[in-house]
């Protein structure tokens, strides 16, 4: 703060309703100015002076980003890579968080101001860092863990080579020594056994720190950590929540024309499934977010408001927005806070008071609200990582299609997600380590293309015991080691699918689906991949229109055992992705009243501490939509209101209600 | 020269008519082809041939190219970064200006040359340098520099932690040995005030060289150095001038259909601005001008000499090539000279050759111009650097907005400038610095994101006491340390400008101005960037057509004391500007019959050492124009014939008339 | 292999008629497990199933990728600039092929190789390494290597100061010491004497092993090396062939519907004239060619066995796929082989035994074949090199050219061989060290930028002599150390061409041709260069259709002693360029039936072992295709049919005939 107001900030949180702030994440150079001189005072005056509010904070502890000091002292605990570049000091989430040095200043630290707050009772928990990640470490000490690391798993280099194939181009390994940098690595199995080196990284550190607190912490404190965005590629974000008592999530989405809830489901039902639980927000857009000047789309009336209760919807038990001031300088200068630079009230504060004064009559009729959902997704990091190191779109240059669409595992699993979103169609996700897919009556399954035979055989047996599954092409193509197969593709998938085949092809154009049997017109389009499918039990739904590609399927399903196994072999457009999905949905029953709402209109369902039903209705859009109310009898927790089914409704711009139903 | 042709050559510029030439700037390895071993032989056999054939030297120092063997005696004179990264010769501008050896070299080598020519007759002045910026150097000698500069700047290393915010991300330091290297800074104010050292080293570097010449030459020589083009970011011009005896400048312009006489205002323009007096032109285009094959634009029949006139008339006392000849080799093989690679006469010596012969006759008349403007353009450096460092626009392909066009601060000072040149109204430049903008009725503020009370306070007087401004957004809204003011927008030109605010938006697509109230038609629109206008005093000139932005004003107009400030909340089309402008001009009455001329035609006002007027038509296009003359009565210094008022005259393709009139 | 499979991998191959396999080649640490154990066993197994089955062998030396324990060993022999960055390890070609630790184990692993199968009768020729270049090195060595072949070759680094006009920007040398490195050197004629050097590197390394070699094998077996494509920057193919008993060339080419034979021809033509002889293909497309999952084009039924026959057209005398079966790891992953991943038969796998099996029948018929060509192609390594320094398009962002197409040398010795093969023209290449070009009637010289003046003479003398040519812009311009000739352009071309020129010009948009001489409508369009050509006895053939350039002529011809030189000074369409060609060859009666087929039909003609006319006619489309047969009556060695003149064909999608008439 350019001067100081800590009176005037907690008089203006009080007063908008706000009772919890989270503090202290990025500020390791305030505690301990020079190397192990710790300093109190700043932060017990913030903590008094919320105290005395009834505001209650969460602390986080300050390593993720160090001081200038100790980079200057121990230039070795910057991240840096083997091949002699040498990391400089400046951006935070920089250095090779398993540097010995690194963990005795944080461990140190951390002891101090733990032991300091345990017993404060305005202090209600601790986040542990912030938004961790591998930060691309591959210091020394990082590589010869991994070495260790591999001589576990494969006991021998003979092992290794065999797993990863390394006679192709004579790159075998007879001692352990000899194993190369990942730098120039080219190896397939090398890199993706590197990316789960660099999540186990990120878990052991994570885990370290958790235990650390809980030593020192007071029992009642919680203990989480926020993700920088869930679904990342060096995290594992599954086993991470595992030592928490909560998960945290921080996200980021699109406002002003953007603003529609999609990215925020996307984040919160990943993040909800972690533990199966509800979560904590612990940021979310306020004014702007923006590393330049360029990004500044603040949001339109309305918006922040219905941000609040979209993430309630999917679970969130507390929203936090970062930061609450807007900061004079630096990085994040037009990272805009609830407050404007000005540090006086603004739109975004009256909103946000507004919406705290809601929460302060309404919010325990939200919290703690139970989601059940009937249909998942099975999520793969793998499998984003090693479609990431061969992927089946480019943006090469080629003469025949310049400017080409990238995508992607994640833009894959963000279609399937958003169609269900479109659908009105509650979603959980599940992961390759979930032993048990059978509380869903939908498994969708995008290019799982790492996977085990464990893990493929759960599939099947999921489809042979009644369940139903729609996979997408490039399942079950390679095994763990990121090996492709030597049987014919799917591998243990061939049964259960009803399918076999050999070839597949890139896809110069999209092709369009004969006859167009989705009824999807310009929109009849499918891209990027078309694998050549031989069914065996499988039917055929749908082929490609084209002279060579037409004699094989682009779509089949299968009825295995008590279920089915609809599979995709190409990249279908978003819109007959959603008539793919809707189609299978009709068939299992899960279809209904949802599905018949205007466009802007989304619903969400759960159950809340009380036992009542809650239903959420938003509008998405900058004009008020009229429909007729399908749901139970319900009162409108906003404004009282009481709804019967069949009543017609109208929902503003911007805004929401929310029916409270008995059970 | 592949072989000995000096007397020809000599002989066809003479024949030619030219008088002066400018050699020996990129020459250190002639002159001293080992260390310590100088040769002045070469050089005495040019001079001597010049001065036998009249034509006057201007003699360069050779210090921006160091040779082959001093690279190798001292690699630590080339520039590098401070990590790790080794400089490599080759290129020229390549060395740390501070380093010791570098300097004890230059200094022995320009002591020699010096007290070698000093008495030659021939020998009229010195070029220090040669386009001499700061090359990026973060040598070790100049980061320790920055961080004394720093010391003395800030006195404290918490105070300077003060200015910058680096409580931010926890990276306040306690003593100046932990100041970070420049590589990895984020600090906004670690980058600002980075280019302010460079731009001192490269004034500190020049005064060095320019005191040691003075010491040494004859008082009867000049001395000067040649901007490589002006506004560059870590040069500061204004100061650089201070210590010559007259500027100079290298200007390098669209050619073909791109000739029209607009890059060399915009830079002559601000050159003449910055000693308020005359300058040379040391470079500009002759054939063509390119470091490959790909950008060869030779100028159609009538540009060059056509050029030739355009800079006298922006003030220019004389104007050189570079090269004469073309040279066979290296990195400006295809940097074309007067004489083509055939070293015979051509098209383009057949033109110097005319004009060179034509102001043997009429020279006196146009050398010595004076020009008068009652506007000018406020330009700040540091606002270039800082906005360039958190961009108001971004070339990140996003979904909404692939290849977005990239606007800057550069591009709206030209907008601005372009406009003015449009409509044939003379501008100078004023600058931070300048203590008194009185002598303008219209001052033009582009985006001055950084600036001190003091300034701002300046521009608010300047106002109150009967000025016009014209200011677009983002000014006044950070302090010299790029930190954003803590009160509300525009900060200490609230009362000027009659409105504050306390948001903005970037704008994902242009909108309109609500009922095209400047008449643009398809231009009428405003992009990138939206201000939140709230006017407490101005009067809304212009609103959004847009059901969210409709609410602020795009376009205020404020009455202040005896002047009047108008103010732009956003990014206007071409077209817009220039209207505003216009309506401006148009209210100040400083627009006449200059703005009745055809598109093509551009005027130029001056008074000449004979004391008469001057006025410049010229025709930029490859077709004849004809217009009705609605100057003073007057002589064509061209052809002899006098001209009188509201009679018709034709300029031909490429060419002009100089009027000659009574003053 | 995942699995230990030899005994059904050899019998399918026997199966599909393969009588040659190369093995071998990328596994040195199969051979060397760890420095100096030495393991022949796995090969040995290898060899012999194959000798069994009545298979060949072609074994390769296993040089271009070295093991992980070498690079451990000797970090030293990893390629590194001189720049200060390491070399890693990972991909393969990746090494110094000078560095004296990488000689040493290479020719230990060779002589122990070579002796251990010279007697073996199932190997019956040596590969020498693989797609070897120059993997850039600059490790000290090759840079010391490089000082001292400029010493030979210049004598004194003043000789070589002035060749390379170092007067510029100071850098001349006096001593060798101080020769720069290649990083930051601007200098084009060091530059270009560079690539040459690494040529030199490449030839001596190949020339190395194959002496090597030959001293140990028995003189039964052959000795090649597979070029990685041809028209190389940094390998002399021309030398490079010189010391092998047999050229052979890695092909790849493009499929679906990019299969037309094109890129086959102009690497076939290219690498028949390296000895003027017959060839071997060592590598083409199997079922798809991709270092990532985005590439994968299969080819259509029937392009795989057209594309062997297309082989044997041009010259081949052995086709093999890399690689027989896909591997399932690593970066060639999806370099997918004759087999697929599952290692069963599959469809390419069906087509290539097809093939297989008409050769065992008909192959007496086609190899062997004699091809004699009428014209040839100029191509000169110096002026693709020294262009590409100076090129004469850009894809830099300028605002008048956003998007701008990229033409190169190698884009326009493309597009002439294309128009050429598009009208069913055979070609050959000729060089510039070619002493006699009479056995041509055209002779086609394409942007000869780099040329001494005794291969201009022998151009020149050609045309006097009754030959012909057609020549484009930039030829003759610069010397061999490229610097441009100190004479008008195009210097020793000048009476031949019958035109001086002084200037010239990019072109910022495409020009027309003034009243569209060759009737190209659309295509009526020259680009990106054009030279002020001022004729002095050629005649004007085109010009430009435009107010200033317009005074020049774009095409010429200039009848010279007893033969013409046609002068293309811009860059055709291609349509044009075809015109152009199609005229020349049309007065030099070289056209007749072959220039009426359809347009899918390709024809190639030669003369077999047994003295008898062979002609391919290949439909290149996916569609039948009829024509009248217009050659002698003969015999479709295919379908045993046989053809009298001016009956009616039809050839089916993607297939040909092979018709053999008597001489």
């Amino acid at each position: 703060m350019p001067y100081d107001r800590l009176d005037r900030d907690v008089a203006m949180m009080k007063s908008a309703g706000l009772n919890v702030v989270r503090m202290g994440e990025s500020t390791w150079s305030l505690w301990e100015r020079e190397d192990g001189q710790f300093d109190y005072a700043w932060m017990d005056r913030a903590v008094d002076a919320m105290g005395k509010a009834g505001i209650k904070v969460i602390l986080g502890t300050p390593t993720y980003s160090i001081p200038a000091w100790m980079a200057r002292q121990h230039p070795e605990i910057l991240a840096s890579d083997q091949g002699g570049r040498i990391g400089s000091y400046g951006m935070r989430q920089n250095m090779d968080t398993d540097s010995p040095a690194y963990r005795y200043y944080a461990e140190r630290l951390i002891r101090h101001i733990v032991a300091h707050y345990k017993d404060n009772p305005t202090v209600i928990g601790w986040q542990i860092d912030n938004e961790t990640s591998s930060y691309n470490a591959d210091n020394p000490d990082v590589f010869i863990g991994f070495q260790h690391y591999l001589e576990k798993k494969f006991v021998t280099p003979e092992a290794l080579s065999k797993a990863w194939f390394l006679n192709y181009w004579g790159q075998n390994i007879h001692t352990w020594e000899d194993l190369p940098i990942r730098d120039g690595a080219q190896s397939t199995g090398y890199k993706l056994e590197w990316t789960r080196w660099s999540q186990l990284r990120v878990t052991g550190f994570l885990r370290w720190q958790t235990a650390l607190v809980r030593e020192m912490a007071s029992s009642r404190q919680l203990v989480t950590t926020d993700f920088g965005g869930v679904m990342r590629r060096d995290v594992n974000e599954e086993e991470v929540a595992d030592s928490l008592d909560i998960a945290a999530v921080n996200v980021y989405h699109g406002t002003q024309d953007h603003f529609d809830g999609s990215m925020q489901s996307l984040q919160e039902d990943f993040t909800r499934s972690l533990k199966h639980s509800n979560f904590l927000i612990t940021e979310t857009n306020a004014q702007s977010t923006d590393w330049s000047s360029a990004f500044q789309f603040p949001p339109y009336d309305g918006q922040l408001r219905e941000d609040v209760y979209t993430h309630l919807s999917n679970g969130a038990d507390m929203v936090e927005y970062w930061p609450w001031a807007s900061i004079a300088a630096n990085q994040e200068t037009y990272w805009k806070g609830v407050l404007s630079h000005d540090l006086e009230p603004n739109r975004a504060y009256a909103e946000v008071s507004r919406t705290g004064q809601e929460l302060q009559k309404i919010g325990q009729h939200l919290v703690g609200l139970r989601i059940h959902n009937q249909v998942a997704i099975l999520w793969s990091r793998d499998s984003a990582n090693a479609i990431g190191f061969m992927p089946f779109t480019s943006d090469a240059p080629q003469p025949w299609a310049p400017g080409k669409e990238i995508a992607s595992y994640d833009s894959l699993v963000e279609q399937i997600h958003h169609s269900l979103y479109e659908l009105n169609v509650g979603t959980d996700f599940v992961f390759p380590e979930s032993s048990d897919f059978s509380q869903y009556k939908l498994l969708i399954v995008p290019a799982l293309y790492i996977a085990n035979e464990a893990l493929l055989q759960r599939i099947a047996d999921f489809v042979k015991n009644g369940g139903h599954v729609v996979m997408t092409f490039k399942s079950g193509f390679a095994n763990d080691d990121s090996a492709v197969r030597w049987v014919r593709a799917p591998g243990p998938l061939r049964a259960a699918a009803g399918f076999s085949y050999q070839e597949f092809s890139n896809l110069e154009r999209p092709l369009s689906l004969k006859d167009d049997p989705f009824h999807a017109g310009d929109d009849n389009r499918v891209k990027y991949w078309a694998e050549f499918l031989i069914p065996e039990h499988a039917k055929a739904i749908a082929f490609y229109d084209h002279p060579f590609f037409g004699r094989w399927p682009a779509i089949t399903e299968n009825d295995y055992g008590a279920g089915t196994l609809l599979y995709e072999g190409t990249y279908l457009s978003d819109k007959l992705q959603t008539a793919v999905l809707r189609g299978t949905l009709d068939k299992l029953g899960l279809t209904g009243d949802d599905q018949q709402l205007p466009a802007s209109v989304h619903v969400q369902h759960g159950v809340n501490r009380l036992g009542k039903q809650l239903h959420y209705y938003f509008n998405y859009s900058g004009a008020p939509v009229a429909f007729t109310y399908a749901g139970p009898e319900g009162k409108d927790l906003l404004t009282g209101e009481r709804l019967t089914p069949h009543s017609r409704v109208t929902i503003k711009s911007w805004d929401l209600m929310i029916l409270e139903s008995p059970q």
